[in-house]
């Protein structure tokens, strides 16, 4: 299997290819500093400007969130939990940093397309 | 395997107790009413006055949150991402809603107590 | 959410009753005996004299099993791996026992008809 | 976070490497042909030749299974389900292959060292 990695759709010069780009690609949002050892939110979204269909048999599956190599978090959503309905799937995991920086990336994986893979987020852990 | 329910702590008079059972057990914050068709985020968190550790040996490894018997979105957390330290594990879904009513519990798994049921949280759908 | 629990199907008249409760149970296949500190395995199959669908909007999205209230692994099978036809499906997964007995129970979770659990199976380790 | 990407060992000159690499990969396990629409059962087994350790704080705590890009299976397995020593996790999947081959592989994940990706096995399908 191979990873799909986020290219920034600005980049892009097809209409249908910056679609296909973002909708599975995960993004990160969070603080850009975090203080150590207190809880903060992180959000894994899948897709920014377009959004992905939630049909059964096409779906956005899976997400995990990262820290450098260190699995953070998973989550796991059926189809229909979106409505069957084209939706930017969003999920928020709590985390405490105890080191000195976050490297957080994120997987996403559709059941037609495949594992993406975001940029990464650095967030300084004061 | 046996589902632990939750019982209102409030009806119970050891305090040993009220943290065993507050720790473990899951609960549903969301809006009352949702629209239908719209997404809304709904959280699962683990502990509402208590909080859970997060050892390697001993921790929250899972969520899941169910629709009755439909199961909306499951988060796997591994040990570590809250620290190490005692915590109330948080996870946001995002959910969108096609029926009149969601009727959402959720289960929460510690690897040495077993699984949890929050309560039911009934929402209208408008 | 509830938790279906499994019925001897010759305790049931309708035959289409019995195919509901059967293709819906997960049922555990294992060594009687185990030895302390080897590993074994142990499968969790859904289904036993009957078969579920595989499809797309209809199909065993996970299987569980337990020792007791201890989870030892858990399966995330997407639609389409069983080929979209009615199959039992099949986990091994690999246990190293270091009690003196497991206790083992399953859960299965089907997308439309929820959790099921299958029976206890007691395994003597020595 | 990245893949690491299965090498030979008999490549590797020092054992220390070869150990490390050895242990974390997922290797795979199959008939070379299968028959289409047949269910057919698939092993994953992490280290071939060398065992990884079932520490609660390093472990492997996942496994899943790819033909292509699709998922076919994923299996997460808490610490302690090998005992709490060195062994092989080893999970075999039901699968139905419907087109003329699988082009399996394979990810593991151990929660200090990180993904690993097995090599690809073709299976024809007739």
């Amino acid at each position: 299997m191979k990873i799909n990695n986020y290219v920034d759709i600005s980049t892009i010069d097809k209409e249908a290819k910056k679609d296909y780009v973002d909708r599975h690609s995960p993004f990160i949002y969070c603080d850009e500093k975090m203080e150590k050892g207190k809880k903060s939110m992180v959000k894994v979204q899948v897709g920014k400007e377009y959004s992905h269909p939630d049909d059964f048999d096409h779906y956005i599956d899976k997400v995990e969130l990262y820290d450098g190599d260190r699995l953070l978090a998973q989550a796991h959503v059926p189809a229909g939990t979106l409505g069957n309905q084209s939706e930017q799937l969003e999920v928020y995991f709590s985390v405490v940093p105890t080191k000195k920086k976050l490297k957080l990336s994120a997987l996403a994986y559709c059941t037609k397309h495949g594992v993406w893979q975001s940029g990464e987020t650095v967030v300084e852990v004061v």
